[in-house]
């Protein structure tokens, strides 16, 4: 990054949040906002979901990458907002604000943060959910940017939707999508400069960046019975099996209903000789839903069958398998290697 | 750290919370734990105050200090609890659940992470937060330690107490103390080794690794009708004049008020020759509350007047005095050198 670029270091506390509150919204669930050292948010259905996520800087995403994009302020706003947005959607509610811990070094351009705020709030928007604004935050020193998003959320008076209510027999489901965001990470990591992409390459790549979970899945999926759920952040293998383990099931899924999710990633497994399928399998960070629904039951707009809910003998282990086979592809665990 | 010790890279995520679950409590607030994407915790009131707080590794502790004391994951745990449970507590609420981020290197010893469990924990029951705990968290790698906690609290029904609320008039009033942590941290930060310190030495160190916000004392102050009321993390002068700024008032402070103090520093001040009423009047840290009453009722147990509200004329400067000239000790700002 350029020298003469203005840095944190540049301004005082007050002076940076001057820069970033105006590029915040101000949701009407927002009883009280930044200023105070807590907000206060409605809560109206007297519960109050709750979650929080971390993006660490060369963990969760490079400042420049292999094949040269250089992440942007308004990519990580954006990426924070949408996987925190959809642990609230995986849980069948809608998020009402957001609490945002940013940390970076003292070098980091003002211009990076004003993307970083222009970003989140353009997530927030462009993902659907309206209802939801930044409330607080805080700003500290780190040797590394890394970002920490709390989110609140409202399941208007509903039941959550859990992992552990999958059941044999049910229809396994998938709204929005899986393996995106792996492609794109497989491009972003590639010796392929990003400048000669293609454009639905470099979509590929925007997915990795600044994925689009379906927002308006989730509270529709509880109001038609969903049985289980959760976001698919870590590979539909991987999470899958976190799924039929709580529910003591096995999961099967369906090849045929996988493979246009695949043949939409050859514009990339083609460049880099991939296999797609291990990024359908294995991929996470797109946050689809996966859900289960009752059998025979019209699924939601939005979702598709991708496999059904197995009975696992007493004793037996649960997991996922396709067409009845082991699917042994892995997603991602942050410390096992 | 010796290499001995089971670092965190050699254990599954799953693993690893295996570890640090049995070491939380699970208050009944909390209807849905971790496990699932998002809690669900009570709000009775129907609205729920949030805030979060970041530490991160040599920006807020050391793993080791000049003086040789180590951190442990314990103080880092505590400290955590103390600083958010605080945030909830200035507003005169009481806090009902965390969400906790940690993110560390792959060498972090196990036995680290379940202390900083524990201390959570500890912190928690032991600053008499009994009606809280933790409600689901994150975990991830990076290169140094950092912890971030988001906090959830209810205010029973009553308003908050906002900064914006002090009235010319009104009495100043401190409840827990100020000084100590910075006392503390000097102490750290020093040539004189940890070892040869007294035992009231390392209890001003220990009001640095392991603060003792007073938080009986913000729902005490809402009841009895604080007109404005925060806590004072970054120093008296600075989060005063943070206080004054929103209401539009000036703070006269009453020096012979904080004597007791500075007086209770000398195990430190004698020892490194410092002026103990710097750290009176600029350390932050000890999350005591500044607040304000109006004139003549009797201050809520904990609380001790150490000055008064004054009027700002039209176009002046709100701000901080000690009787009546300028205070011009100033606390930590994250970004201003």
């Amino acid at each position: 990054m350029p020298n003469e670029q203005l840095t944190v270091a540049e301004l005082s506390e007050s002076e940076l949040l001057a820069r970033i509150f105006p590029r915040l919204d101000h949701s009407p669930g927002i009883l009280l906002g930044p200023g105070d050292d807590a907000a206060l948010v409605a809560a109206p259905d007297g519960r109050t979901l709750i979650s929080i996520d971390t993006q660490t800087q060369d963990q969760d995403f490079r400042l420049e990458w292999n094949n040269g994009y250089r992440t942007t302020g308004y990519d990580v706003g954006w990426k924070s907002a949408a996987q925190n947005l959809s642990d609230i959607n995986a849980m069948g509610g809608r998020a009402t604000s957001m609490v945002v811990s940013l940390t970076m070094p003292p070098g980091t351009p003002v211009e990076w943060v004003e993307g970083f705020a222009d970003g989140l709030t353009a997530g927030i928007i462009g993902l659907g959910a309206a209802d939801c604004s930044v409330a607080g935050g805080d700003l500290g020193r780190g040797r590394e940017i890394a970002v920490t998003v709390a989110v609140v959320g409202t399941l208007d008076g509903l039941p959550p939707v859990l992992r552990s209510g999958a059941r044999p027999g049910d229809t396994l489901a998938l709204a929005g999508t899986v393996g995106r965001a792996a492609a794109g990470l497989a491009l972003l990591e590639s010796d392929i400069p990003a400048g000669s992409l293609t454009a639905e390459q470099r979509q590929l790549m925007d997915g990795q960046c600044r994925p689009v979970p379906p927002l308006a899945a989730g509270p529709s999926a509880a109001r038609a019975g969903a049985t289980a759920m959760m976001d698919v952040s870590d590979g539909l293998v991987r999470d899958g099996g976190r799924l039929a383990a709580a529910s003591g099931v096995g999961l099967d899924l369906d090849p045929a209903a996988l493979k246009p999710l695949a043949e939409a990633l050859r514009a990339a497994s083609d460049l880099l000789a991939a296999d797609p399928m291990t990024w359908v399998l294995g991929g996470g960070e797109d946050h689809g839903l996966l859900a289960t629904f009752p059998a025979g039951i019209q699924l939601p707009q939005g979702f598709t069958a991708i496999g059904s809910v197995q009975a696992v003998a007493e004793g037996g282990r649960t997991g996922v398998t396709m067409a009845g086979l082991a699917a042994n592809t892995v997603g991602w665990d942050h410390f096992a290697d």
